[in-house]
């Protein structure tokens, strides 16, 4: 199938080798001269012009692929929508919330474009030597492209989520419950860390990875971490995340669901980046107030 | 190597068999006919006899094998002790609290007696087919058994932890991980169910189990439930707990720690076996108080 990739980062360039190595004919588009260099060496075709890019031949049905930041999902559909005709399919691979893929969708079809909210996860190995995909859009969408998806998904990797709105909500919860899943494992390496054991970590990942109830990617992950800097002691504890946590909590928010773990994690995500939280700072203050208990200078010198 | 399994309950009958399997000389104890009419059957000599299992031959090193519950370890090496001689080893191959098992340890040391804590997981199937072992005890010993753990695990799945406790503190850790990320997986489930979307569940673990980032056993085991019950409908929701959550805070506690994420997993447990704690009737009865906001009965009917 030919597919017209816009967004040739990490994620995109590796989906299209991914896809070339399958038969299909990419055309990929990045106004980065670096980003388009990298796949031209490897024989694709890319674009920095949008007219061009989606030049239509003999009336085929053309499906564009977005793999660009969420914050400006909108602003590159209302740049393609110029070359699109209705039958095409615009599919939105990244991670955008599911109520603005939603409104997109219904914002295609009122010029009987589909659009299709893809949840891609497994990384950049992944997106390139086979993805995980949670498929949203219509069934007719799924159907026509499933070939693609099982091409550039590992085996059973990929899936139709049942319908607009839930490729993306699939993947949000996926990746909230990924936060649930890193901040455990975070604490219970912290533990051993303050223990009096002096456990080899890279060791343990291993051990753990092979026929424990916690064998998982994550652990993987984490083993070869520690296999680069034992003790981690290369890198700070301070951890960003990309919104889906946030999304997530909202929606939990808005349906009444319970949700100490995931809320916990993504809490601590937000003190991770913050040394001296104003909230430490009116607990310390109070206790000196009621009880003439010590309270520090920054960085923890008594006075 | 000759192994004395004490406790031939489904986690030793396993254990057993995987041992036979490999060339080891299993002799088993069990209290119950049914336990050990299982291993007979199975070519496996079994006794109630104590001091039948434990008949020396030409003063060779026992090695006592211990998978009974926790709150009985103590009584057994009690009743054990008398056949034991120096250089004999006990391993305790449950899930004890590592500071009885350090005390153990200790205890046995004064007899020159090695004491192995063995932190065993991957459930009945691991147990059968290659389990994964956390070694605690001397490094003498792991030398001694390690033929035994490589034959017993699947491959790289066992290690020697560095020193007595280290096993069942590993262990423990690996469980509150465990708490952790199943409570997150709960969640996400949750949010699903909530929403608007009619996701497949078991699908959809399939497709998180396969190159996802939440990749794991778990999803394993859960699409595995999915696919006997759709909707889990034959099951409540009430959560036991074997007691290492508890310790791992316990430990978190002593050692400062934070925890947020395995505490909040652990006191979820705790809600799910409470449908009606009194803390929530308590801010049920403040809010009708001050604000004169619905109570209800019990069962959700407003008075």
């Amino acid at each position: 199938m030919k597919i017209h990739l816009i967004g040739l980062g990490k994620m995109g360039a590796n989906l299209a080798l991914n896809m070339k190595d399958h038969g299909h004919e990419v055309l990929g588009f990045d106004l980065d001269p670096k980003a388009r260099e990298v796949l031209t060496k490897e024989g694709i075709e890319t674009f920095d012009d949008l007219k061009k890019l989606l030049t239509r031949k003999n009336n085929e049905r053309l499906v564009v692929w977005l793999l660009v930041p969420n914050q400006i999902v909108d602003t590159v559909i209302e740049q393609v929508l110029p070359f699109l005709a209705p039958k095409d399919i615009v599919i939105d691979g990244g991670n955008s919330n599911y109520k603005k893929s939603l409104l997109r969708y219904e914002k295609l079809k009122e010029k009987e474009i589909e659009f299709v909210d893809l949840g891609t996860s497994g990384g950049t190995y992944g997106a390139r030597n086979g993805a995980c995909l949670m498929v949203g859009g219509t069934k007719e969408a799924f159907d026509y492209l499933e070939n693609v998806y099982r091409d550039i998904a590992i085996e059973n990797g990929y899936g139709f989520m049942g319908g607009p709105g839930s490729g993306h909500f699939v993947k949000m919860v996926h990746n909230g419950i990924e936060y649930g899943m890193m901040q455990a494992i975070g604490e219970g390496f912290e533990l051993l860390e303050k223990s009096p054991f002096n456990v080899d970590y890279e060791k343990l990942s291993e051990v753990w990875n092979n026929g424990s109830i916690i064998e998982s990617a994550l652990i993987g992950y984490i083993g070869n971490a520690f296999k680069k800097d034992a003790k981690l002691e290369e890198i700070s504890g301070r951890v960003d995340d990309s919104g889906e946590g946030k999304w997530m909590i909202e929606e939990a928010l808005d349906f009444g669901v319970s949700m100490p773990v995931i809320s916990a994690s993504l809490f601590t995500r937000f003190k991770s980046r913050d040394e001296n939280m104003f909230a430490e700072k009116v607990v310390a203050a109070m206790r000196r107030e009621f009880g003439g208990h010590a309270v520090y200078k920054k960085k923890w010198k008594k006075i």
